[in-house]
């Protein structure tokens, strides 16, 4: 059963803010060996990334095998059936077309003094995505990442991803090519991320690495922070859902469900002020899971970290998903789009009963990488803006210079950086003359 | 004497990556100590910020006067003279105009099949900002991080100002008072920046911390993230100038040397392709340092780390200026916004020989938070961006999902997450009945 909430209780508000505060992850602390690996990597470059993919993937690699050929990949996507390969073409357009709305525009304006001032947007040169191998080798992922880095103008886009026993997946590959990935590397682990961050013969260094990974990666994106620009550190996949007792129930349910079945540390959230609707889901949660191929994991997210809270009406259902900033929040109730509007942290919202979570995941356009636990306060999902950077541009006239430089150098002054007063004061002086 | 390279030497390739690959700041490793004293706040909240106060800052406060009352910043900024108010306040209007324009427009879309898509931007709910203590407590710096946070929405920023021995500089109040501030306490290191990510019974917490600060509040900062957001943890200060024969060398000089006069690790760069020129501006520093007030720490950077380039011509400046992606980058050239055109990593550019640095430092408009450390290359300076985050929005209709749904379904069954796939199923299911 999963935790029981409602706001009527003289409990609620301790046992809301237990649930807020619920440590869901136990990450091993693998930051001392992933600075060996970092280490090793810089000082022996190519050696250094060999001996550990043998190691950790058991598998062995030449500085030339270590990138996949043209040829390989080409027979490699001729293995995808047909309706995968359309189903991912389908979802690359969206993404394309949604990602290619939010390239941010330059600016320059004049002021009355001549002065011009703007900011121009430039992309980042070369960039890393990190593609786990195994299990959680997400074709979606790769589109989610890779696009928006092309939308952007990022001239060289590499991706490395481990193939452990020499096991690739080909829909991995098919989805960079889609996306127009430049160069792929079977390679994974701290010691990627080590030859993405500071280069090595046969890789050279990006600027900027994104992507999902275990423990190890994460620990060496962290590391590599600094020398290179890092996405965030993502965290278990959470969704919360709003509904209201029109609902099928076992929608609700199987929404509910598509996050537990990603990670038995993953949390389902239903709010809803209707208690014979809540109880109808989790019935029909319990009878899913009956069948259910990833039941186990599934169950035990629901069972640890799953909830159920019963609130006064919508307005305190949407006050309470703002404590939560859940990652996706499906607003199932007759008029979404009202409530949307009070909702002031969340980062993604799926509007209406017709929109599951699901369809962001792969094929609605909206990027799927988004804040986890309760990072949706301060931090928003992948996007354009994740590969370009930002130049602000300034260009005085002498008439601006006379009117607020006198400014500039009384504050710099005040802050006892003469220097900083003089490089305006010569100039106003030479005015003046 | 600075390093001096000319792109026609044999060895130009070799000393331009050394000069890229110096390392400038040394750090000292106080993790462990910051460590402790933040599960120290974790623990003991109020009583052990006090307690590192008195420690630390040789002051001893209660949780009463821990914050400044309004009486109290009312009777230090009627101590500011006219002069520093006035450009303090016009400094003030130029950040908060140039910021506005930055303000990001939500966006909602209809496709042909009746699905809307889009996404709305929406502020950080509470925000803290470091203001350090002593010599480097820069008014100008509380303007330029509190400033964007009010343009974004922020409603409740607070700040934390350590004043060891209880030393108050009231331009601090003043420029916090301006920016609209709504909160300052006088405490700071790591104990601040736990206060604001954790909270104590005085302080509530924050979901996001900016501003600069010595080694104990980066570590701080870097260790309290993914509970709270942070800006970028800044290095020393750096300027490239490219610059042609037609400058007066001492504008050039002084604006190299303010950046020199910040911190002995600063980086002062002159690209010209006239070498009589740059002998003049390097005869020019030298005079300037003669009398300087910090010419002891400007010297110093000058000396170990400045460096002046010899270019063929002006295109090459902006190729090498691109490798190093400065900070701050002045063009005093002839056309400035065509060789702009050329700059394709840089944190601000300053157009034109009337744009020295030091305005933009103060009262041009733009940020002067900016990337160091070569992050150019993938980060941009502070602004109203990272005081607002954007919720990606999905509604879909029927007949959109009658006709991207059978993709996600395909695409979910491919990394075996049958929940996802059924949650989608199930609705097509009641469409097809």
């Amino acid at each position: 059963m999963p935790h029981f909430l409602t706001t009527l209780a003289a409990d609620f508000e301790t046992r809301f803010t237990a649930l807020l505060g619920m440590k869901r992850e136990d990450s091993p602390d693998v930051d001392a060996a992933v600075g060996q690996i970092i280490a090793d990597v810089r000082a022996r470059g190519d050696v250094a990334v060999l001996e550990l993919t043998a190691k950790f993937d058991r598998l062995e690699l030449t500085p030339e095998t270590m990138r996949f050929s043209d040829a390989e990949i080409e027979a490699e996507i001729a293995r995808v059936p047909q309706a995968e390969r359309e189903a991912l073409e389908l979802a690359a357009e969206r993404i394309r077309i949604y990602h290619a709305r939010q390239m941010p525009p330059n600016a320059m304006w004049e002021e009355e003094s001549g002065a011009k001032l703007g900011w121009r947007f430039t992309p980042v040169s070369a960039a890393g995505l990190y593609v786990p191998g195994g299990l959680a080798s997400y074709p979606s992922s790769v589109l989610m990442n890779a696009i928006p880095a092309k939308v952007a103008g990022v001239e060289r886009l590499v991706v490395v991803c481990p193939t452990p026993d020499g096991k690739v997946n080909p829909l991995v590959l098919l989805a960079a090519r889609i996306a127009g990935v430049d160069e792929i590397y079977r390679i994974g682990g701290a010691q990627a991320v080590a030859a993405l961050a500071y280069g090595t013969d046969t890789i050279r260094p990006v600027d900027k690495i994104t992507g999902p990974g275990n423990a190890f990666v994460a620990a060496a994106k962290r590391r590599v922070f600094g020398k290179v620009g890092i996405d965030m550190i993502a965290g278990p996949s959470e969704i919360l859902v709003i509904a209201d007792g029109q609902n099928d129930p076992d929608w609700i349910a199987l929404d509910l469900l598509s996050q537990a079945e990603h990670d038995a540390s993953a949390q389902s959230i239903l709010i809803t002020p209707d208690e014979g609707f809540a109880n109808k889901v989790v019935e029909a949660v319990e009878k899913r899971l009956e069948t259910l191929e990833r039941r186990e994991i599934a169950g035990a997210s629901w069972r640890d970290f799953g909830a159920v809270i019963l609130t006064r009406d919508l307005a305190e259902a949407a006050e309470l998903s703002n404590r939560v900033a859940p990652e996706h929040l499906e607003l199932c109730v007759a008029d979404p789009e009202a409530l949307a509007q009070e909702i002031t942290h969340a980062g993604a919202i799926f509007m209406g009963a017709w929109t599951p979570e699901a369809i962001g995941d792969y094929i609605g356009g909206p990027n799927h990488v988004l804040p986890t636990a309760r990072s949706a306060r301060f931090s928003s999902g992948l996007s354009v803006f994740d590969f370009v950077k930002r130049t602000t541009l300034s260009m005085m006239t002498p008439e601006a210079l006379r009117q607020i430089g006198p400014g500039a150098e009384v504050l710099a002054k005040s802050e006892s950086l003469e220097a900083h007063g003089l490089s305006v004061r010569a100039r106003l002086d030479a005015l003046n003359k």
